[in-house]
């Protein structure tokens, strides 16, 4: 991987930095933030403004580019490809160590006294613009909106944004109508006294409707505002999309309906003149919901007085929490990926041997398996396929110039998933094809421990994930061996593979208290720089535990894996393991052979079948 | 114990909160919160304000009293004792509980529009001040400072403020000369480019002057300020003390020294218009530091624009980290301490049989034994001494209306300390004088399950201890059981018994990270309303750990106990305990056994040294 040259772009977005056309004063600092207009984690290519003039493209990242410097805060799963990606025009700022200044406390450090910091309002969320504006200000600086994006109008050949056709979900995959949705949505606004609720999140605005897109790779959501009042529902989208029968049907919008489901159809690019229409009139204790990571553009077109903003919406609390027919369709999604995978690592098995077989044909053979599963759509992100050395780049994805060849002297990590009609999976496994070493079995079985940790936890009714963070990284801790991220994140059923508000991480005390229904992944993982990358993951469901005492009738939660592909049991030194921690992998192993097993079968898959019952073998316990 | 009748006093206080005389304007809610000019923890009886006033006198709490409601808010340590002390003009604010309202959201769902909402700005800190005041402002009310303190106009008979003898502490003890410490401080206020350094809480007034008083029972300190500039000393201080030849010559009031060390006195009331003075003199660029929890008025002194608050002061971090004197004192301390106790138990042991031992009496002999060691100065806390279902009240302490008599058949818990010239100890023990149910064993068991998994817990250097509180509740939760307080706090050297900036506990995100040198408690628990109580403390020391890989040389920590008091291995339930448990257990009462046994063997307390061999006998692991 060689960086990109960007000595040419930094001096032409200097110099637009500077010039009249664009802004109203000179900005003696501008800041690209990762993502787009609706805060989207993954975004469109047309959105990829921070990868454009850095050349850095993990999916987290913020750049700041002054007259005399450029900088890029990025997290630990992205230190290795940052600083791979970026020639010495960039300074690598390592978030989470202890030396790394916050972006504020950077920009404070670095500019010359009275300086103007500008940023394009839509991009920012308004909770970021008032940190930072507030530290730029005692500091003597200000943080502008500037209007026009500075970096588009440097990026000559900037894809269109896309508007592709959208998909409509049937009862039988939502489990709620949208309808209904509405009717629970305005309950909660009238239990907050609000007129008025702002949907900005593009997966917000697909689950409310029971629509999906493919706008955005990965994610499959599509560029829509909605704008959800006591007895209107209007809905911002371009395109030929809504001229589609069966979305329209869907949305009912030919039909007689009573008012208040109405759905009236306004242009994308409308919300804020919109918004800005509603803002100027309202009347005293009228108020407009917003999250409080809604852009400063959309935040700033409802006057302060009357805006209630929150970190998690009602929409975000109410679809992280599945319903039974959402989780029957994710169970039958991760037996479908099971079944992919089984494929994947007997023809890996196979393969590797032969010297034929790269990171890039891994991962080309994992999606050709999982594309034969029914309803499969897309990949849920980009296929983590890395062997050796780039198995340490936590959020590696294999290009032409990094790809290695399989072989049996390296551990090899697969971290995938696709979405599917039912369901959205994310899972890692890390295996050897040859003779793993002691200390690569050491670490392995470390990790191990530490993912049945958590996923054997028991915790009282309304914990928030981040207090089981520790328990993930015990028994690395105990040889002096940890790992630079957190344990888990929510999964969104046939949505965005990271979604909020629950979590498991010693960064986020944000999360909200986990609850029966909701869906994590539990991944920790051990990094060797330039040797090996080990990680673990299951999408597990939060589910009622029965316990001796149940926390007098507070409630007992714990997890259910619905990942169900085998944990290499090659990679595991038993001596390291307790009974229980042998008996859960197990019991683990016996699930994924009888439910997996069952489906191989039906699907006349012999060979994987026969790999499945291998790779299920139970351990003998020592101890 | 009956509750305070406070119908009379909540009249008078509501007359006042109208009363021209005292508030300019009436004032519909006024506050009361638990601290002193100086937010301490523990305060003297002139400022048990919020106890007079309400009844409830447990360490934390605060009142709110409007026209038509009293409300106080405390924490799951209190429920118990909060509900016992109050009558039934108080509703009790249940902190920590999902639906418990915070002080400003009760305040603005019970006030008229429009009010004002009084409060006295010595005693709210800065940074609740602030939060309240944003909160009330939003909802269209008013957070005004009543410079009378409302509460001491209907306190007739309030006792004077107390104003005790100082004790001064050689380099032996203390390690590090107070000029040093000056220096020291100076240095940091230099790296942070301010001019002055406000010394607020009386804790840090001590430390930096290895003075200590008894002005405030428990916690060794006296009223004063300190601000230090970069070349002048004012220490605030009332009173007769600074006459002491002692005092005199330990901070050389009378000798020529160099003008940056000459220290400067004057009376404690004089802080505010002194400070005034410095904030009217300041010139751009110049910086005032204080804690951010400094109470609102002397904040308010200094212009906001001079202002540096932080959350923890360079005084606060410098005296967590304990030096080898210090570290050397508290292990002298907790040695003596641990005779006394093993005296008391032994004493208990053949006691407690006849029926003749009460909480109180116990508490009294426990003070009687610590007494009789050296350097004995006083208790840390209120002697926690409880029996039966008195033990679920979490921070109890005998009165005659509650107490009662140990018996063979209940639970007995003690939580108690003391202050030695060389250290601060905190130790709890939960012990069974008869045959403990096999329920009682079992949840003794959980709860020692906990208290190893913290003390033995491996972690990377600048972990924050937040991140071990569930280690302290993994085997409870798993029987579905909990306890609703911290796990461990920070403790002083010959100082407060709790202090900051680092702790263990799953409701604290600003603890300061971990590292070798600091002293904090460990201290699980479980409580069965109406029936029993256990908890197990030791004060445990942060120590470097020896680790197979030591986090890439960032480094590991790992506690060392400073406590040395057996765990009654009768309240175990071995069946319960792995071998390494087991072996945690063993080496433990190992130490024990030596340590004190040579410490019993030298005072000549043979009787002791029998119970101490007798309850160190190593447990044989089953597993």
């Amino acid at each position: 991987m060689s960086p990109k040259i960007t000595t040419e772009l930094l001096k032409q977005l200097r110099q637009v930095m500077k010039s009249p056309k664009y802004v109203q004063e000179p900005v003696q600092a501008y800041i690209v933030p990762s993502g787009d207009a609706h805060q989207s984690e993954y975004i469109a290519p047309c959105d990829c403004r921070r990868a454009f003039i850095s050349g850095f493209d993990g999916s987290a990242g913020t750049a700041i580019v002054t007259e005399q410097h450029a900088a890029m805060w990025t997290d630990g799963r992205y230190f290795l490809q940052a600083a791979h990606q970026m020639d010495n025009n960039w300074t690598l700022m390592k978030m989470g160590l202890k030396d790394t200044p916050t972006q504020e406390d950077w920009l404070v450090s670095v500019l010359p006294e009275g300086s103007k910091v500008g940023v394009d309002p839509f991009i920012i969320p308004a909770d970021q613009w008032k940190r930072m504006s507030k530290v730029l200000r005692s500091a003597g600086h200000d943080l502008v909106p500037i209007k026009e994006n500075l970096i588009d109008t440097i990026w000559t050949d900037c894809p269109q944004r896309p508007c592709k056709p959208l998909i409509t979900l049937d009862l039988s995959y939502t489990g709620v109508s949208w309808r209904d949705k509405i009717v629970a949505l305005r309950s909660k606004m009238a239990e907050r006294k609000v007129l008025w609720f702002v949907v900005t999140a593009l997966d917000e605005v697909a689950w409310l409707f029971n629509l999906r897109g493919s706008d955005v790779e990965y994610n499959p959501v599509f560029f829509a505002y909605a704008v959800i009042g006591v007895n209107t529902i209007r809905l911002f989208i371009d395109g030929e999309r809504m001229v589609d029968p069966a979305v329209r049907e869907h949305l009912q919008l030919d039909s007689t309906l009573e008012p208040e489901f109405r759905i009236q159809l306004l242009p994308y690019g409308s919300i804020l003149p919109e918004l800005q229409a509603i803002g100027a009139g309202l009347s005293p204790k009228e108020k407009v919901w917003l999250s409080d990571k809604a852009s400063y553009a959309l935040t700033e077109a409802i006057p302060k007085a009357y805006r209630y903003l929150t970190p998690y919406t009602p929409i975000c609390m109410a679809k992280a929490v599945k319903n039974a027919s959402e989780t029957e369709g994710m169970r039958r999604a991760h037996i479908k990926d099971a079944v992919a995978l089984c494929e994947l690592f007997n023809w890996l098995e196979k393969e590797v041997p032969k010297g034929t077989v790269t990171e890039i044909t891994a991962a080309d053979k994992a999606e050709e398996f999982r594309s034969q599963q029914k309803d499969f759509v897309e990949l849920s992100f980009a296929t983590i396929s890395s062997t050796g050395p780039n198995g340490a780049i936590i959020h590696y994805k294999p290009v032409p110039e990094t790809n290695r060849t399989l072989s049996v002297n390296e551990i090899y990590l697969l971290d995938s998933g696709a979405q599917y009609k039912d369901g959205t999976t994310d899972v890692t496994r890390t295996m050897h094809f040859g003779t793993p070493s002691a200390y690569e079995k050491e670490c392995f079985t470390y990790v191990l421990k530490g993912h049945i940790a958590v996923s054997a936890a028991i915790f009282p009714n309304g914990t928030k994930g981040h207090l089981l963070d520790s328990f993930a990284r015990s028994a690395l801790w105990d040889c002096g061996l940890d790992y630079l991220h957190g344990t888990g994140h929510g999964v969104g059923s046939f949505l965005n593979v990271h979604e909020g508000p629950c979590g498991i991480s010693y960064k986020t005390f944000a999360d909200e208290p986990l609850e029966a229904g909701m869906i994590v992944s539990d991944e920790p993982g051990y990094y060797e720089d330039g040797s090996f990358g080990i990680r673990i993951e299951n999408v597990v469901l939060v589910i009622p535990a029965e316990t001796k005492y149940n926390f007098k009738n507070r409630g007992s939660l714990t997890f259910e894996p619905l990942t169900l592909v085998p944990i290499q049991t090659k990679m595991i030194d038993i001596n390291l393991l307790t009974q229980k921690e042998c008996k859960w992998v197990n019991d683990y192993h016996q699930k994924c052979r009888q439910v997996v097993g069952a489906e191989l079968e039906r699907q006349g898959r012999h060979e994987a079948l026969q790999w499945l019952i291998r790779e299920t073998e139970p351990l003998v316990s020592v101890q």
